[in-house]
């Protein structure tokens, strides 16, 4: 039996969320090697041992370079926040480690091209980024319909993205919103998904024009009476161009009261229309041009065995996958890189295409202009 | 008891919702003008005739100065091709006659301000423009709560008008596809309605960036087996920024597979968001960052008497208004600007800002730049 | 040209739904005669008056034997409280006026089959009640369906009809509460509706067992610190057999909060299942279990022209009637009977079957057991 | 560390389910013990091996009784047909293993009688039936909200369950439609999660008259052209007494084309409504009667960490939960049970209670009467 061993770095939602894929995937996947959880790392080494012990993890650290030097790990997580994703990424691929790495890939532009050079140069080791929304059975069944024609060319993109994490003007100023320390803001934590999608259904955008806007300009220091500034950005709006002669429009906010996960595609087509939204992730809606017109109308497609990889977690259509699962989804894909099969993984140098779109954002927004990406 | 008399050019569409609205008027709200509906015009007389009976008019014509020279009429009704708007407008207003007019304004910029000098000119006749969607109770009811700071600072503005009906590319070309004769495509005929939307509850566009394009670029000719060119847009979507310092998206198309009425926009504020949707125009969606945060949630709240002029219509909330009877709210404000009283009409003066709107799109989208609107 | 004189008696909400139905219906249904809107009827001499110059009618009067003897009118609406509706009804018949009665048809089943002798025995005059709802094209469109065997064989009926004008329970009392002046309570007002709908769809409806009960038992007297008892029923729920040997469960609430015109059918087929909720009028939900398993789904239908009587009112798909509107194809079916023509109209021997059907539920209640209808 | 040993019995559907429940409680939920996966039965040797590899469990067995002699396991999962509940169930008992089991308890009332009976005879060990909806945390928010009061008093309960895994009418015959071996049919299947749902919010049921169907009288046996009789029901719909006083409505069909997972309840409340569906259980709707009227509508609460035990999934409002994590909320109440903590897992003695009123349908049905619970 194929066995694998694993080291996570990060405790935060996505150390546990990557920590709860490793204590599922082979059972739900049955094809993937056996997860041996070597040893997870964190700065605090009495909270990291106790999480050690709850997520299976033989041994805690909090040098995460012991992870790199520990034979017995072929794979490592990447958690931790973002500013220490390339120095972590490079090393890991550099010591001959896969690299399971969350989004968004860096910093800057040239810190996501170091990793991707890093992972060009390493010797056949998978690297996959944390995109699992791509993973939706729902959102892969849209992209398998789109395949097979059945809307026919898709000519229209209708995207956005919006959550309420930072929609309180009263909510404290933090390290996460110094642009040095955070990097981007919405266009980082929530724009790239949105741009994994709408390239997974519609191709690569080629151009775009972007207004990117903080809303809430300053923000109270906790503890004082001081209020200090808002370095990067709450809204971040495009037009787009794709390769494919395509266009569309995304809009991104992390300041959009009311929405917790508020992902939504929409694609139009010559046949027809489909979309989906991530708060009701277990539905694909779809409106076919075809069959008596009186009997159109958009049907609501509950995910089930039929729809990519659904059946693998349940067999009983319209139970529901929660947002756990598609990381189970996206961790089995990874695994098959690892063993030298076909792989839908994000590998790094499909990360920093995304990351090129984010920065295009930024780059039209300062020159008030349309941009080529990349 | 007071009286107007009133001629209706046009049998279409927009004819009869006209033809429908003076009827219905007096019953519903009570205090306006009792309505003689003087005559019908329309190019057909035979047709004309069967429907002045029809329609409750006491005269068929085919020339439509024949309705500006009857003194038994104060009110022209404009419903002809928009071609013949600046026409017919100017000359109604010559001959000292209030005017209703359907939307677009007009072909082209020069028309439309043609027209509101008309009406400037004028003799204090009233004015009024075909935007029944803005008397939609549960839009006015949105305009409320945002103007009493239900959702404080109304900082970004989401808005789509999608529709289907030129969705099948191999539906048959027409002179509604030539710009000489019909003007601009979705933008005349779909965007001037979100625009108008847009502004009642933001206030007016200042600038924009905008992608204006054909998507079937050639139509079969009717009774042949040639294909002719589509010369104006099926598609327009922007970037907007409201004199406000509110910032915005626009989508529109009329290429849109599954959409009959789909009219949505959606405000984010500082404290809320709130949206709509036209297909189901008897109901507002509104969040409040308010009171307990586990039970907070969009609320889909349904038009009833507590909302705007819904209770001229209905005592029972829920029961819901159509289409139809927002024509009749909509003559009731001309009616009450006819008589005096304060009107929420969008007159030609208030119309040739959304014209303006439309033209900066389709200035923006030849240069590929932000422009100011105006 | 074809006229029809009217009469209406009654100026409450009902009152007005007729008044802009006769004011409507000839522009919407050309092939209907013109009305003559002759006379309208109420209690007090100035406000008729002055709803009658409002509402078109020529005439006002307080007493309804007036419109009897009038030889202009030739059709009358009734539309005063239900305790009247035998008197007036059948008066109406006997001076050989088409009557157009508001449900539910009487307080008691005596006094409908009182009505339905006088309508047997009139001189080919149509009668109507006012079950409107059955006109909704998307709810003739869901019989079509069923009709032409699209969900197959309809064997489970699910209803419901919930309201919350009585929800509050520091609602005052008032005479409708009191069994002798109102009759039946939710019974009447509510789930008369529901049944029609029912029967509609899925034919007799043949034996039921039901629960009949009276929820908030006393509500304060306006005016006083007294309670009064609420002698009618707030909720009315059965278990019920089809004639066709099909089966299904009915609900009803006049104290349901939220629920503004919450009235849904759903029916399922052997091939698939449809439902409809009043409060989204204009959508029809379909499912059909066929094509590809991973295709299907509820689609939402927007009413349109293809949908029975939509065009009539309306050429755009999706842009919604309301409920006025199916009074006005309520009333253009009458004119069909009143003309000679096939007509939808509930009469009076139909009406009967509805209101025994409540009254089993009474008996059904009151003895606590499974009993047959009629 | 405190660690317990698992034996599963069964690798279906739900064995699947309690496998990767096993392997995820610990990280999920830290203060239950470490699972150790001692043993895993099935019939088929070599199957059961492959999957006890996968589902991380130490050994493979033929023999479920194999699992009782082993002193290593504490805790016997039970996920075999329902026929053999009632004897694994009470030996597991006897030889002193916790017990986790699925639903429906057993074939008949009798059965799940002998169960309860051997739970209170045991020495302390807990028990626990698959009722994992209860722990779905909008369900159990929804509890909250009317214990607190939130909807006033709860007196109306309407209640569906429907699936389509035998609506096709031309699905083949097997075992589990035959009365002896498989029990009963929807009642057994779908009815009592609706049960369980139904107490939880509502309390004790008393009494109730029910209509239980079979619809699909026949069904092909595979393999040949004959046509078997089907057994047991399609169908059970009831008019419910609760014993606050409260009433409602059950419907239940594994007929109905179209749901899924069509698990609803709503809660008519003296001060507002409540509603959840399944095929949407991420998600509370919730009307109060409070604040301005015009205010007033369904919101839609996203599940999010405020409720229950969903931040023990995620910390990410709105992101959703899956089907498979409910059983994992449901392993942790019955691990409290285990370490002797307060626990919501429906024990034995509870189910009994769900059981009971199935059987009380079946009685119901059988004479068409009233019948009281038990």
């Amino acid at each position: 039996m194929e066995r694998i061993g694993v080291g996570l770095i990060g405790t935060g939602f996505m150390g546990k969320c990557h920590a709860m894929a490793y204590g599922a995937v082979k059972a739900v996947f049955g094809d993937v090697p056996v997860i041996d959880r070597v040893a997870l790392c964190d700065v605090d080494q009495g909270h990291t041992r106790k999480r050690a012990e709850e997520w299976g993890f033989a041994r805690a650290t909090t040098d995460w370079r012991d992870l790199l030097a520990n034979s017995e790990i072929a794979l490592v997580s990447i958690t931790s926040p973002n500013g220490l994703h390339r120095e972590m990424a490079v090393a890991a691929l550099d010591a001959g480690k896969h690299v399971w790495c969350e989004k968004p890939m860096a910093l800057t532009l040239a810190d996501a091209e170091a990793m991707t050079q890093a992972a060009a140069k390493a010797n056949g080791q998978a690297t996959a980024l944390g995109y699992g929304y791509l993973r939706n059975p729902a959102l892969q069944y849209a992209k398998r319909l789109i395949e097979e024609g059945a809307i026919g060319e898709a000519f229209d993109f209708r995207g956005s993205v919006d959550e309420d994490y930072m929609a309180d003007p009263d909510l404290a100023w933090s390290w996460r919103l110094k642009a040095r320390e955070a990097g981007l803001g919405t266009l980082g934590d929530l724009t790239v998904h949105l741009i994994s999608l709408a390239q997974e259904l519609m191709g690569p955008i080629a151009s775009l024009t972007a207004m990117v806007d903080v809303v809430h300009e300053e923000r109270p220091v906790p503890g004082g009476h001081e209020r200090a500034k808002v370095e990067n950005d709450d809204i971040a709006h495009a037009l787009l161009r794709f390769a494919s002669g395509a266009r569309g429009v995304m809009t991104s906010s992390r300041v959009a009261h009311g929405r917790k996960n508020g992902l939504k595609v929409e694609v139009h087509g010559s046949k027809g229309m489909l979309w989906l939204d991530n708060e009701r992730m277990n539905e694909l809606n779809l409106y076919l041009a075809e069959g008596p017109p009186e009997r159109r109308g958009f049907r609501r497609i509950l995910s089930a065995p039929h729809h990519a990889d659904y059946g693998r977690l349940c067999p009983a259509p319209g139970h529901g996958l929660g947002f756990n699962e598609l990381k189970v989804i996206e961790l089995a894909e990874l695994l098959y890189g690892v063993t030298g099969r076909p792989s839908a993984s994000v590998t790094f140098a499909q990360g920093l295409e995304i990351e090129k779109v984010i920065h295009a954002f930024a780059r039209s927004a300062a020159k008030g202009q349309w941009v080529r990406v990349g």
